[in-house]
């Protein structure tokens, strides 16, 4: 399995998080995108520390989508390349070999990000 | 990833399954796949609440084919898109913001089901 | 390894979880027991069936703790036995044989419970 | 936290699978124990290598009292410590060093094994 | 989703597996493919046992394309269809239903090999 | 289940370690513990964020040893517990609440660390 591009994962996933804010019963499901809006901002950590760690704790539990979400954030944060490879290396460390496919998937979707949005200013 | 249509769903899911129950060596399987059929059946539990506890589990454990398939069970077992969400609700909060990306082709699989199946009599 | 008695494990959960909830840099894990409180409300679906939601993906995900949790509020809103059984069974059918020693410390609770706190009206 | 020993695993595991058993509802426990039962018995693969595979799934699942089963059984059926090390290795680079700690009670068990249990006739 | 190809499958993983050596920071990622290579290799086990070991491994963790990797290399090595499904007997009895649609793409993915390989010289 | 205390973890840890060292067949441990050793070690991410990184990935795969060392080497590391606790709330948002019970016995070993160990200089 490919990546997806960066456009066509923003587009879903903005589609279908509305249909989930707009479904009944979604009092829920609407705390926790709540909750999650706000665990990454800057606080005694820095924002760009805190998508490392979501980037690094969605590859172990082998969450492509929420991977491709964490590299859109860790690259508007200004993670380098490097920092980028350092964070793979301990996610496939920690969390085995199942997680080389998709640091596959991660480098392909990083090389979109890397071509695509230069653009927003990061090198 | 977007979700794959219901009829598609089905089509590929009973093809695979006869060449697992056609291949030598297969008794393990079979066995499996017998129990899978009775654990569903009403009992001290109905049978919606089973195909609840069948869907939450497999979100949590992040299998898309199983929540599929437990969505045209909850659907035909007569359960509501609100009390779908709480059961996401739950299934969210336990197994963390990894599930969410599960939960957006859940609900776009969930309305193929509302726009296709209607005429098997559920609202 | 065995069970904890039942007044052993509230007791220290409510200890650490006061510390959690005093300590510094709190606002994320205070935000997230908030909205554990609140998931397990009746709704569309009733408390008994949301702490069965509630047990069965503990133990697929194969959280003692979250199991014993959910075994008390389960035997407090009245679940019996055979029901609980058939929680296990799909538990297990879902989650595989690694989910049999959660139930078997589960069974074990679950003998505590029935022991211990039968003055509070179930059975 | 430590190996426990064989045979206390061994009492507190048949203590509570026969209570398992003697539950009512215990339809779909029972037959997933009768399964497990027949899945290691030698087939196209002999039951050592059978053993060995229960061992390294129940590894990189994080499952010590499956763990320890299997390590009873691979005793029984033979296997090496040098033969077992391999085992662990695979397990420990697939799942990755989360299941470092349950290697080291692996070991540990292992190590009780050879030690109390070589009139069986191993070795 | 249905399985891919295996010409596909090796295409892609080559591909990106060189963009991930040709990184900066990559000198743990380099380090775990090389063990990786090693740890198959034939030692007090054979290579097709350890092969088998990978395969069961990957699909209780349920990661397909792992799956299709040790497919490739149990093929290579003379794994017979009857000794793949005492694997995936294993796999789906430990890891438990989930492990069943991984299950359905190796049966689709196996089919291609035996089709399309058989010029390797097995069966 | 209560934390270990340090000293304790340390001990049983180092001595499992040896013996997994000196048994025969060791290869692939002996490099996964190498590749271990230097994977947290400076280098364009600093070793305090590295360390946060294995905490939080330990975390979310509910590995309670992992967890106690990643906090011994985030305790001497500097990291203070504003941030340790931003790191819990991004485990527990991203794992979900099966992670709550891990920073139960974190957050209490965390506490072992600050009351006997102030003699290294932190805080």
């Amino acid at each position: 399995m490919k990546a997806v591009k960066p456009d066509d994962f923003d587009a879903y996933r903005n589609a279908m998080n509305k249909k989930i804010l707009a479904a009944p019963g979604n009092k829920i499901m609407k705390r926790i995108f709540n909750v999650d809006t706000i665990a990454y901002r800057p606080g005694a950590l820095d924002e760009k520390t805190k998508e490392m760690l979501g980037l690094a704790t969605s590859m172990v539990l082998k969450c492509d989508d929420c991977i491709y979400y964490h590299l859109e954030r860790c690259y508007e944060n200004g993670v380098t390349t490097e920092e980028l490879m350092e964070v793979f290396g301990i996610a496939n460390l920690v969390g085995g070999t199942i997680v080389v496919p998709h640091t596959r998937r991660a480098i392909e979707f990083w090389g979109h990000l890397l071509e695509n949005r230069k653009n927003t200013g990061q090198l």
